[in-house]
């Protein structure tokens, strides 16, 4: 399967050139969504049927990706899976999704399994220790995905955690806010790390001391935890009039505890949330968030298999922040 | 790994009342949860130290479960996979998640890929035909969750979606609606069929005639396809007052629509979701639910593999509705 043959060529561009369509139309076709004109669906199915019949010679070994995400009750991985199943369907990688808890685990377990699977490339999304990724990088090729270790020279896709945080934070300064507060997921991963030290950054370049009461880390990024939490903290004398959220999930917790006090968003207590996700945009009101590229992302990871030995390798993605109207 | 040896009959009742715990507590430590008392997780990773020397045998040749959910963007999953999970562990399975969408693809491949993998188990959450059943369950011992084929024999755990969708409806005609709409998920889940089958004999008992343009089959179940379809059906007249929503995130599309109309809610347009995600308690106001047993749905799934052939095993769990102030 390593061989140079001919189908390793064939790709979701070449049948998109092919079917006249674009190659994210093949994407979905390949993905079998459901948003795609069913005369365009069949137009692709007859062009991917042609070339099928190379690829099927393939279909015994495939090439098999496995993802380790351990927690799946954030919708934020969903989209960045649709991003690495596109890419997997386009490179014709198998995916599997592992849940394996790697840093609390018995690893030699984990690379038996590794091994048994005939998996040809992990992609983690939690930040590991040097020895645990040098240890399962001696069996198999690893991608980090949105979290990485900086010791480690393997590749990683992420995005600027520090700068989107500071970001985010010194718009809501803008606003006139002075008492910030920040609600934060566990401290173990290095998005939190990073996201507390722009918080703490665009504080100090507005001469604000942080309140330590105000900066919470939660165990978990759910709703029911932070729920309780901010509505300690809105009931307490003073309070923060503005918070800057780690996830949407923590920011519409926010809104909600704010609504029990009867205090107005944002003239009360301005908040901003991260990932924009479904959440951000069903709330009321609708949160202030910083949108992350999910799809490319997660493309992007996969990507970076075919690639491995190249020294491009450490990619950061762009953010945005999306203005709704809880600031 | 199949012999009649001691691991088989260690689990989490084992663990529990070795450490003087709840079962449910010894899930939580085996799933690396956060929530657990530190001293109370140390004392049961002891306990579980003590019995893992002879789960350790086992290791190299654990039993894999594989899941196979083609789209992991709704919540829902994500508690059924929690409860898999605890009972995985508790029967040391090993896990693995597979999103090929068996209904469209080629059976063959995938059935390569099982041997390959050297699954033990297979759990499908969409109702396949009877020739795809028969195929997978002649290499695969299978359990279907939530989505069944009632033509095959093979096991299942389901909810009742007739009656629950009738039930609800019913609460709706009490509350004096009159003209409900029903917004439904894609036809091919057996889901989607049976809870339209309630829908429609409620509102037959009320001796009220179906409105066919009110009667939405979405292509799938996300919020953004939702909101401008029910928007259209809100601007129109005369329009429904009252609307069952076949999953939460459907129910926030109508009250985030009629939010748009200066309609209120219930007032105006009463609405019923189903699941009891996250998003039911999110949005305002809070939305009526029908709650399924996640976890219990995902526990009982593994459990079925263990007594295969036992009689008993067509398992329907009960629902229960969830009123909050959206009705």
């Amino acid at each position: 399967m390593e061989g140079n043959n001919l189908s390793k060529k064939i790709n979701a561009y070449d049948i998109a050139k092919v079917a006249h369509v674009s190659p994210s139309t093949v994407s979905r076709v390949l993905n079998h969504k459901n948003n795609v004109n069913l005369i365009t669906a069949q137009k692709v199915e007859e062009v991917i049927k042609k070339l099928e019949f190379k690829r099927n010679k393939d279909k015994n070994t495939a090439k098999i990706i496995l993802l380790n995400i351990p927690d799946l009750s954030n919708t934020f991985y969903a989209d960045i899976i649709e991003g690495i199943k596109a890419a997997a369907n386009a490179n014709q990688y198998h995916l599997l999704i592992d849940q394996t808890d790697l840093g609390n685990t018995d690893i030699q377990h984990f690379m038996n399994l590794v091994r048994r699977l005939q998996i040809s490339g992990l992609i983690t999304f939690k930040q590991l220790s040097l020895s645990i990724l040098n240890r399962l990088s001696s069996i198999i090729k690893v991608v980090q995905c949105n979290e990485f270790n900086p010791a480690s020279d393997l590749p990683y896709v992420t995005i600027n955690d520090y700068s989107a945080a500071k970001d985010a934070t010194i718009q809501l300064l803008r606003t006139g806010k002075r008492n910030i507060g920040l609600i934060n997921g566990p401290k173990s991963f290095r998005y939190a790390y990073e996201r507390e030290r722009g918080f703490k950054d665009a504080l100090k370049e507005y001469n604000i001391s942080t309140t330590k009461e105000w900066l919470i880390s939660l165990p978990a990024i759910k709703y029911e935890i932070a729920l309780p939490i901010v509505s300690q903290l809105l009931s307490a004398q003073p309070h923060p009039d503005a918070f800057f959220c780690v996830s949407d999930t923590l920011g519409a917790a926010v809104i909600n505890a704010a609504q029990k006090y009867r205090l107005r968003v944002p003239a009360d207590i301005a908040v901003i949330g991260f990932d924009n996700t479904m959440i951000s945009q069903i709330i009321t009101p609708p949160l202030t968030t910083v949108n992350q590229p999910r799809f490319q992302i997660g493309y992007s990871s996969v990507e970076l298999f075919k690639n491995f030995d190249h020294k491009n390798r450490h990619l950061q993605l762009e953010t945005e922040f999306i203005v709704r109207n809880s600031i």
